[in-house]
């Protein structure tokens, strides 16, 4: 691949993590909150994250409920590429999509000389990480074996597009680092100012000045969040972030929601317990 | 609630998680692996988890998938129970189950008492956190304010319930460990039992084998996580969980297929990493 994904169009997003281990407990789905970080400071709106078993059935219901149900435009899958039998996200991205699996020949290069440079021969199980949904571009793994894909396709009348990750973190940021995210960032409109508060107070004391607040911004996102203990030692974080098509817009919007709680608080005689400026990532 | 809630009849679990901050990647969704983590090793089948924003119609389709497109018995919901605009989690349930929001006269008593030894007024916003779904039993909040509900419906032809718990960790495993968790384990029926061999060798290599494996012990789960490096120094760890319905079942189940791999590591000299013997949770 030499050129950048051109990724202009998509404005949603959603994420699709594939494995038991996420659904028995035994790993927290770090690759969900990467990938929400990383989508969301590039102006895009991730809708949904999943995590659901290698089942063949429960993958297709998964992107179905993200693609369908939440309006995503663009779905992140990390997990399920490997060479082993319960590895079937490919076989799934095909199944929803109406299309073939076929061997890719430039994953099929890649692949064979990986295991060639070692002496290795290419049995059916190194072989499978070479058949790619019919369309895919094979996004290869500059850390592993297992590359990814990105698929385009049109869903009902829209359009939408599959980014297919491994789900080792390594390798899953190796590849959204090289192809995704500059792409990301070239076609982003939106830039992302965050920042919060946190004011020694209740939840429930701060609630109604809060819901002004948001009424008369209603373009930014303000959030709080309970910290401390509501009777005990009450803190109330309130996180801003604000989107602008320039960083210094963004910035001006977050700033003026942080003054507003400030001077509230100063006026009320509510502590300031920290203040975390407005930053653009 | 002065009775153990009754749980024999559920066999799947879903969990939803609620609020942009795990959209937006600014916390790691722990949440769900805390309950999924509790619910596998209580028997129980953790079917998805998903993570949705306080969006009402969005809950209500998080809801949906988990119950219908899944076949969740009993899904889990945290956050969104606050005294804040957008904690909106209780209406959603509403809507989903088609009943009504109203005061719970336990809850209220409960909150009304919280709020009144410390001198403070109901404000509106305080009283919201009595207003259940009809038929809802309140989990009074051991750490917080804010109670948690278990409610139980018929979806199509499916009886199922809901258990809504806080956002905030620390209540919500003060809820979970004391109305939900002694009520699971009294009406567990089965045992897991899990433990795992690291073996170097390329994942793709032992591939064939692990599927014979699973062949052979079809009842049990069994997963490689490839680590190390395919290429440079691999490692595979292969993990191991069996259901029975004593503990002492599960463990001979899990052992057994840990000592396949063991033997075959030996024959074929490959050498184990490491060996983590079953254990019964």
């Amino acid at each position: 691949m030499t050129h950048l994904l051109n990724l202009d169009r998509f404005r949603s997003a959603g994420i699709v993590t594939i494995g038991y281990e996420i659904l028995q407990g035994r790993v927290v789905d770090t690759n969900s909150a990467y990938l929400a970080r990383k989508l969301f400071l590039m102006g895009l709106d991730v809708r949904s994250t999943i995590s659901v078993s290698d089942d063949l059935e429960d993958i297709i219901r998964a992107l179905k409920f993200a693609v369908s149900d939440m309006g995503a435009e663009l779905v992140f899958t990390t997990g399920g590429l490997g060479p082993t039998p319960d590895d079937r996200t490919l076989e799934a991205i095909a199944r929803f999509l109406g299309v073939e699996l076929v061997v890719n020949d430039e994953a099929l290069r890649d692949i064979k000389a990986k295991y060639s440079r070692r002496g290795v021969e290419l049995t059916p199980e190194r072989l499978k990480m070479a058949k790619l949904p019919q369309g895919a571009v094979p996004l290869l793994n500059p850390v592993g074996i297992a590359p990814g894909i990105y698929i385009e396709s049109t869903v009902g009348e829209r359009r939408i597009a599959i980014v297919s990750l491994p789900g080792v973190p390594r390798e899953m940021e190796a590849i959204f680092e090289k192809y995704i995210e500059p792409a990301l960032r070239k076609s982003r409109r939106l830039y992302v100012a965050e920042g919060y508060v946190r004011l020694r107070v209740m939840e429930s004391e701060i609630a109604p000045y809060i819901r002004s607040v948001m009424k008369r911004y209603s373009g930014i996102y303000i959030k709080s969040h309970p910290e401390g203990e509501e009777l005990g030692l009450p803190v109330v974080r309130i996180y801003t972030a604000a989107y602008g098509r320039d960083a210094e817009r963004a910035y001006e919007a977050c700033k003026a929601v942080q003054e507003e709680f400030i001077s509230y608080a100063k006026e009320k005689g509510i502590e300031v317990a920290e203040h975390k400026p407005c930053v653009v990532h």
